[in-house]
C-alpha cells in the first residue's frame, strides 16, 4: 500500500483567518518528509504538534535544520513565522504539570504573530495564588485557562474576570481523573457565565480559538 | 426546614460584564418569588431560563405581568432590558427541532442589548442548504452554531468561515445521540481549527459568551 | 408473595453510635406501616429518609399523627428525638437548587441531637459571596459541604479552612451534569488536601460521617 | 495447556461468498503455524490481518516466504489469490493517519478480486478537498469511507452521493477522542440517510460487507 | 420566538435516490403542520417517522385525511407513494417487541416502492425456529435483521447467508440491555464477517440502506 | 403493519430442561392474547413475567381467569404448574426493596415445582443479621443472593458457605447506585471464590440457573 | 514501610469447599515467596493465578523447583494436588486467541482433583462446528463457556442444552469490544434461560463455581 | 518554552492545618529540582508523592541525600519531619497488593508528626479475619480503609465500629474492577452508615482528612 499524498488546505488561511498546521501524531515518517518538502518547495511556514521529541532523528537532515523543535510542548515551527508581538492573551495555568499544554497554546500563538503572557501555577487550592495576580488577568484581553484534575480554576476565574475565557482541560490528574475529562465536564458544567471550552490537552485549538477572537475585534 | 435566601449577584454585571440571571428549573415557587420581588424593589431587569410555561400559574399575578415568557425557548425576561440593536452575532442551527435552544440564545442576547440574525435549518445531510447562506455566514461577526444528532454542522462551518464559532450541541436525537453526548464529542473532537463549545443545550452559555467575545473587542 | 419483614438493627446505636434509619424508597406502605409500628411498640423515635410527601395519606391516621415530615427534604422523624443543640457543624450550600439536600443533611443532625448551622448561595461563581462568609466557615468544627453543577465550591473551599470537610455532590445540573456525576467527580479529583465524599444527594450520609466525627471527638 | 487447534470454516466461501480469514493478534505463534501449514497443506490462499511486522520473525521461512506482508495495513496475504479487477468500490478518507486502515479495506478486497479506487485526505475541515473529487465519488458503485476524530465526513459524504456508503470510524484522535467511539457515534447518529457503519478501525470488515453488496447486485 | 421555517430537501431524490422524510418528534405542532402543507401545494408524498399516535389530533382534519398513520411503527405517509413490489429485501427479527422497529423499515421501503418479506421471532434462544426458515432467509437479495438484549442472532445470521445484512439493534432490554447499546455493540463485535449496523431502533436508517443497495444493483 | 406472530418454544423443556416462559413486557395487547389463547389451546401452563398489574384489565375475562397474578412480583402463572415441593434453593435479600426480585425468582422456582426457603434483611450494614441465620444458609443446597446499593452480601455470603452462590443485582440504590450497576459490578468483581451472576433484576434468570442445577446433580 | 503479611485462608477449604489460590499480579517478591514458603512448611499445595513467566526468576530456586507453572495460562500449581479424575466438566471456548483462559479454568480444576473436557474453535460464526459438537456437549453435566468478541455463542449454546453453563467473556477483542465488556454484557442480557456469567477473563472464577456446583450434586 | 515556576503555598499549614506537598508525576526533573531547592533554602521539611522509584537518579547528589524514598509507597519526605506519635489512627486493608496505598496514607501521617497502626489482609471472602481484629479495630479513633475489586470491606466494617471511616478505593482488580472504580463506587453506594471516601488509590488524601478530624478533636 502507498501510504497516500497529504493535500494540504493552504488557502485555509485566506477563508478561516488561521494557517495550516499539521498533527505530527499517527503519520508516518514518510508522510511527514512529504508534507516538509512541499512547505520548502512552496517557502511556507508550517506549525507541527505532537512531534514526539524521539521522531525527530527521522527526519532528513536539512528539513530538521528549519524546524525549530520544544520539548516541552513537542511542537515545531518549520520555517520562519511572523515576528510575534503582544495583543493581549493571558494563558493561566492550574499546575506545573499543566505545562506542556500551555506550551502547545503559546506557541500556535507565537507561529501566528501572538506572543501571550504567562501566569503559573495559580490553582485554587491555594486562592491567594489566584487572588494576586487579579489585576494581571482582568487587564486581560483573551484568557486562556490551562488546568487538570476537577479543573475548579475555570469557575473561579470566569467570575471574576469580563474577557472571553476559553478552557483547556488537561490529563493532568488520577483515579476518577485520568484522562482528563473531570475537568473537561467542569468546565461544560460551570456555573460561572460565558466560559468555553476545547477538547482535553488541545492548547493549539484553544490558541486558534483566540486568534479567531482577535481577528472578530478588528 | 426553610428554603434558603438567594444571595443575588448584582455585582456581576461590573465585574464580568454580563448581568445576572436565573436558571429556574430546581428552585421552588417561594424561591422565585423572593428572587422576582428582590428584583422588582430593586427596579433591575432580570432573565430566567428553563422556566416551563407550567410554571407561569404559581406565581403572583404582579410578578407575572411583568413577565414577558417566551414558550419555544422557556425563557423569560423581568421588567425592561436595553433595547437591542445588530451587533454581528449568527445563531445558526441544524434542524428545526433544535430552535428552542436557539431562541434561549437569542433572548439572551436580547436580554443584554444585542440583536442576533438566525438562520435555520442547515445541517449538512443538504449540503446545499447551508453553502447557498454561505455569504450571510462569512459576514457574521460571532457564530453560534447549534446542532444534534451528530454535529457535523460544527466542523463543516469552522471550516468555511473566519469568525469565532461557539458550538452547542443540543440533545437533539435518539439511540446512540440520546442527551446529546455525540454532538457535544463532535464539537471536541472536530478537525476544524478553533472551534468552542459550551455544554448541552446551553443556549444562554453561548450568548453569554458571545458578550464577553463582543465586549473583549471594543 | 409476602412482602418480607424487616429486621431493625436496633442495636446500631451502641455498635456505631448511629441510631438505625429507615430509607423509605422503594419499601412498600405494608413494609412501612409495619416497621413504624415496631417503633411505636418499642417507643422509639426513628428517622426516614426519601419518604414522599404523596405517600404521607398512605399512612394509618395514628402513625402519621407521630410523624414530624418535611416537604423540602422528604424527611419524617416519627416520635420524640433528643432536643437538638450547637456542635459546631456547619452545612454550605452553593446554590438555592441545593435546598433539599441541606435539609437532609440538617434533619439527619437534628435527629441525632445537633443544630447545624446554614450558610446558603455560595456558589464560586460569585467569589465575594463565599468570601465574606469564611470568618463563620474558619469558626465552624466540621463543614458539610453541598453542591452540584461543577462542583468548584468543595476545592476553594478545602483550601481556606482546617476543618473536616465533606462534600455532597448533588444531581443539580443539566447536561453533562446530569444526574451528579461531574460534582461527585470534582470532589474526588479534587487538587485541595483532606476533601472526602459521599454518595450523590446524600445528605443523610454526610451527617451520620459528620456525627462519627463528633464522636471521635470526645 | 494445549494451545488448543483452529477449525478453519474453509466452507464459509460456499456458505456466505466470502472466505475464511485469520485475526492474528492473540493467536500464538504455534497457533499461527499450524494455520499456514494447513492452508498450505490444502493450497489455499488465506488472508491475515492485523498481523505485526514485528511477528513475521517468528514464522518459519518456509511460511514467511509464501506471505506477502504490507507494513502499513499489518496484513498479509498467503498463496496467491485472484487477479484484482475493478469493481467500483472507492475507499474514501479523511485523513493520512486514517490510511493503515484504507489500507486494510484495499488488501481485503484485493485478496477476494476487487481492485479499489482510493481518494484520500478529504477531510470536511477543507470541504473544497471534498467537493473537488464529488463526480470521482458520485460515480462509485460503492463506497467505504474511513474517518476518526468527529467523524463529519460520513454525514456530508452520504447527503452528496446515492451509492451505499459504510462508514469505517478510525481510533484517530486524541483527547474525547481516543479509541475512536466518537467517530462511531458520529457514523450511527449521523442525520444523512441510510448510511451504515462497522467496528472502529475494522477495514477487513468493510470490505466484507462490499463483497455481499457486490454479489447481491449481481 | 418565531419557530423557524423548514428547508426540505425535495432535492434529494435527484442526488442520493432517497427521498426526503420527516422525523417528527421534537418538532412542533406548527412546524408539522407548515410540512406538511408544502408537501401538499407541491403534490408530493411525503413519509414521516416517530409521529406519536396521541400527535395526530393536533393536526387539522385536512391534512390528518391524507396521512395514513400506523400505529405499531408510528409511522404516517401522507400523500400517495409509488405502488411497492416485491425486491427481494426481507425483515427478520428476534422478538414480538421488536416489532414496531421492523415496522418502521417495512413502511420506509414501501413509501419507496420496495415490498419487504417478514420473518419474526426467530431470535436463537431456540436456534430450530431459525434454521427452519433456513431456506427463505438464503434467498433473500438483501437482509434486514432487527434485535434487542443481546443481539446474538446478527452473527449467527451472517455467518448463514451471502446477503448483505443490516443489523438493527433495538431498545428491547432490561438491566444492562436499556436503551439497545448491548445488541448495538454486538453487531459492531461481531466475529461473522460483513455485518454492518445502523443506531438503535433506527429502522428507517436500515431501509434507507436497503434501498442504497437495491440502486446499486442496478 | 401486523404485530407479528409469537413461535412459542414448547419443545424448550425437553431441549434444556426449563418451560418456555414469557417476557411480557414490550409485547402488545394483542400479541399476549394470542399467546395463552395458544396456551389455553394446547392446554400448557405458562409463566409471564414483568406483567404489569394495569395491563391485567386489557385482557380477556376467560383467559384472566387462569391467571394466578402477584402483584409484588409481576408475575403471572396461566393454568396449573406442579405442585412445588422443597428442593434445598434458599433466596437471600439485602433489604425488604428487593423483594420484587427475590418474589420473582420464588415464582419462577414454584413454576417449576420447587418450593424456595426465603431469608429477608441480611444486609452487611448489621451483620449480626446474617450471622444469626448462618446455620439455615449453610444448610442450603444453592443460593441464590438478591442485593442492590453496593451489593457486599454477595462476596460476604461467599465466603462464608459452600453452596453454589447466584448473585442477583438489584436495581435498588440512588446517585452512582442508580439502575443497579455498582451491585453488579460487585458480584463480578467479589474477592470470594466461585460467585456467579445474572444480569440486574433478574430474577427469573437465576431461577432457571438454580433449576439446571438441579437437574445436574440427578 | 514493610510489604505487610498474608493472612492465608487455609480453612476456607472447610468453610467453602474451595482451597485457597493465590492471585499473583500485584503482589511483591516478597510477598509471593514468603506466602510459598508457609505453605512449604505446612506441607499445602497452592494455586497461583497471573504469575507472569518474567516473575519466575525472582523467585528463590528451591521454591521455583516445587512450581508447576503453565505459560500460556499463566497459573503455577505448587505443591503435589491431587490426581484429577473425570466429572463432567466441558470446556467451550469461541476461538483460540481464548485458550489462555480456557487454560485458568482447566488447571484450577485440575488443582481441585476434577480433569476437564475441552472443545475448542466453535465460534457461531461457523455455526456447523458447534453442532457437529452437539452431543457432546449435551452429554456435560457442567459447561463452561469462554467467548469474546460478541460473546453470541454464550445464547446459542444456552438454547441447546440444559446442563448448568457458566459464561465466562474475554477481553479478546477489538474497537468497541476492547476489554471484553461486549462479552459480557452479552451474557448478562442473554434471552437465553438459566445462564449466569463471571468477570472478564476469570477462567480461575469459573472453576470455581463449577467446583461448587458438582459439591452440591454431591 | 520554559517549564514555569511553582507558587508553593507554604502559608497552606497555617491556614488549613496541613503542610504544602508536592505530586511528583507529571512534574519534569527541572520542576523538581527547583522545588527541592526552594524547600532546603527556606529549610522546611517536604512530603512527594507519586515519585518513581526511576526518577531518583536524575536528582543531584545534594539533594538526593536530604530525600527518604520509600519504594513501595513511592513517596519521598525531603528535611526533617516532626518525630511521629500515636494518635488513634488505624489503617485497615483488604489484601496485600494494596499495600502501597496503604503505605502512601501511612507516610503521610508520619510527615505530620502521626504514627499509624496497620491492619493486613482482612478482606470479607475469608470474615473470621476481620472478626479476629475488631476489638483493635474498634479502638480506633479514625480509620482509613483501603481496598480494591469489589470494596465490600468498607460496608462491613462501617456496621462494625463507630469511628469515623475513610474509605480508600484501590485499582487493585481486573475485568470490570479495571482501575479501582467498582471498589469507588461500592464506598459511595454503601448501605452502611456513615462512610467517607477519596478518590482511588489516594492514601495522601485520606491521611489529610484524618488530619483534619484529629484537629477537628482538638
Amino acid at each position: 500500500m502507498t501510504e497516500g499524498t497529504a493535500r494540504m488546505d493552504w488557502a485555509r488561511d485566506a477563508r478561516t483567518g488561521l494557517p495550516e498546521a499539521v498533527y505530527a501524531e499517527g503519520k508516518t515518517v514518510a508522510q511527514l518528509i512529504a508534507i516538509l518538502s512541499e512547505a520548502a518547495a512552496q517557502d511556507r511556514p508550517l506549525l507541527l504538534t505532537r512531534l514526539a521529541t524521539s521522531r525527530l532523528a527521522d527526519l532528513p537532515p536539512d528539513l530538521r535544520a528549519n524546524l525549530d523543535h520544544d520539548a516541552l510542548s513537542q511542537t515545531a515551527i518549520f520555517g520562519t513565522p511572523p515576528q510575534p508581538a503582544a495583543a493581549g492573551v493571558t494563558v493561566v495555568c492550574a499546575g506545573l504539570a499543566d505545562m506542556p499544554v500551555v506550551g502547545e497554546a503559546v506557541r500556535t500563538l507565537a507561529f501566528s504573530g501572538v506572543r501571550a503572557q504567562v501566569v503559573t501555577d495559580v490553582g485554587v487550592a491555594g486562592l491567594w495564588r489566584l487572588l494576586e495576580r487579579l489585576d494581571e488577568l482582568r487587564a486581560a484581553r483573551i484568557i486562556i485557562a490551562v488546568a487538570g484534575m476537577e479543573g475548579a480554576l475555570f469557575s473561579v476565574l470566569a467570575g471574576l474576570v469580563s474577557a472571553p475565557i476559553i478552557a483547556v482541560p488537561t490529563s493532568v490528574g488520577h483515579g476518577v481523573a485520568t484522562g482528563g475529562h473531570v475537568a473537561l465536564n467542569s468546565a461544560l458544567a460551570s456555573c460561572a457565565p460565558g466560559l468555553v471550552t476545547v477538547n482535553i490537552d488541545n492548547g493549539f485549538g484553544a490558541a486558534q480559538s483566540a486568534l479567531r477572537i482577535l481577528h472578530a475585534g478588528r
